[in-house]
């Protein structure tokens, strides 16, 4: 089973760790980080960069394709070479998938047209607008489709789709072994939690950065 | 703010981008990845590689110091250029922290000498026996020392030390940025929830390991 994850210039690092980290567990397994060009990539803060080992080219028809977010995803919207590989990938691949604003991607690529989907809480207008049917939960299945909401739901995500494919006990086993017994320190992850001032300052702040 | 994330073969790579990507977005901070020689650095699964920007000779006194844990830390226990300059850096660092069983890598640098602290749930064994007094705590701070469980404890343990640092809005605002608000597919993520003939297999096959 071959696992790309795709990188670009100013991901983020967790968008793409997280799934990694879970799904990339499968019983033999074979990821492969991959980019329009092979070497590092720099994720968003500058601070990291992460080896992408192939060339998109060289990784035609993964079985899952995984599209992680970050600020550099808008720069990608009009990328042709990532958006024909998207849609090359995807007429073979047995699940596509995507973390935080990576959504926006597949739906840019015109993968997502009509389907139940979602991305960041920031970008959902912005998902539908490229004609997705955005949805307030942490993980969508609509098909072999599956998007998740922003950054750390790729975990989640990981692991639910781990599930789907290796089986309940293989997943409980990962969340074992990654010790994955979430304890935040607040209650402050979704914008139904976090202090509304805060949800308003990123919600003004998002107008310049998502549209 | 200086933060050294150290990195080595065999690392977990969830271990160092969960802090990366909370504590890491400390106002000001400064994120480094070190390594004992600069460049990419392979994580456990062979499939990924982060690069280190700097040695760590050119990093000698950050201010907060992360290590992450991973099957490669064995390695690492007897190993004089880590374990000197974990020392060195710990004399002026403000926080010393771990992920995992990077924790065993501060026990043997000598610097949890009767401290509390955890590590991998299949590592607490090993981390008592290196001097420090286990807990079962996700994340324990005793001191200056910040040690964490499994894995992806090291987003809990960032955000934390987030708010301890920066305040609790700012850590509040990271958590919603990164929309963390887990929701794990299943409740297997420590050894008192999963299956218990999943902990059994992995406590035996863990003392090959770990001792």
């Amino acid at each position: 089973m071959q696992i790309a994850i795709v990188l670009y210039d100013r991901f983020t690092a967790l968008d793409a760790v997280g799934p990694y980290e879970t799904l990339g567990r499968l019983p033999d397994a074979d990821t492969v980080f991959v980019a329009e060009r092979t070497g590092p990539v720099r994720s968003d803060t500058g601070r990291l960069a992460l080896t992408a080992d192939r060339s998109l080219a060289e990784v035609p028809h993964p079985d899952i394709v995984v599209v992680p977010g970050g600020p550099g995803q808008s720069d990608q919207m009009d990328n042709p070479v990532l958006l024909d590989w998207l849609r090359t990938a995807d007429a073979t691949s047995l699940w596509t998938t995507s973390v935080c604003t990576g959504s926006l991607l597949l739906a840019a690529a015109g993968l997502l047209d009509g389907r139940r989907a979602t991305s960041h809480w920031l970008a959902l207008g912005q998902l539908e607008r490229f004609g997705a049917r955005p949805t307030g939960e942490r993980v969508v299945f609509d098909g072999r489709y599956v998007t998740s909401a922003g950054v750390s739901s790729g975990i989640d995500m990981g692991l639910a789709l781990l599930g789907r494919i290796a089986g309940d006990e293989h997943a409980q086993a990962v969340q074992l072994l990654t010790e994955y017994d979430p304890e935040p320190p607040y209650d402050a992850g979704s914008p139904e939690k976090a202090p509304a001032h805060l949800v308003e300052e990123f919600r003004n702040k998002s107008r310049f950065i998502l549209t």
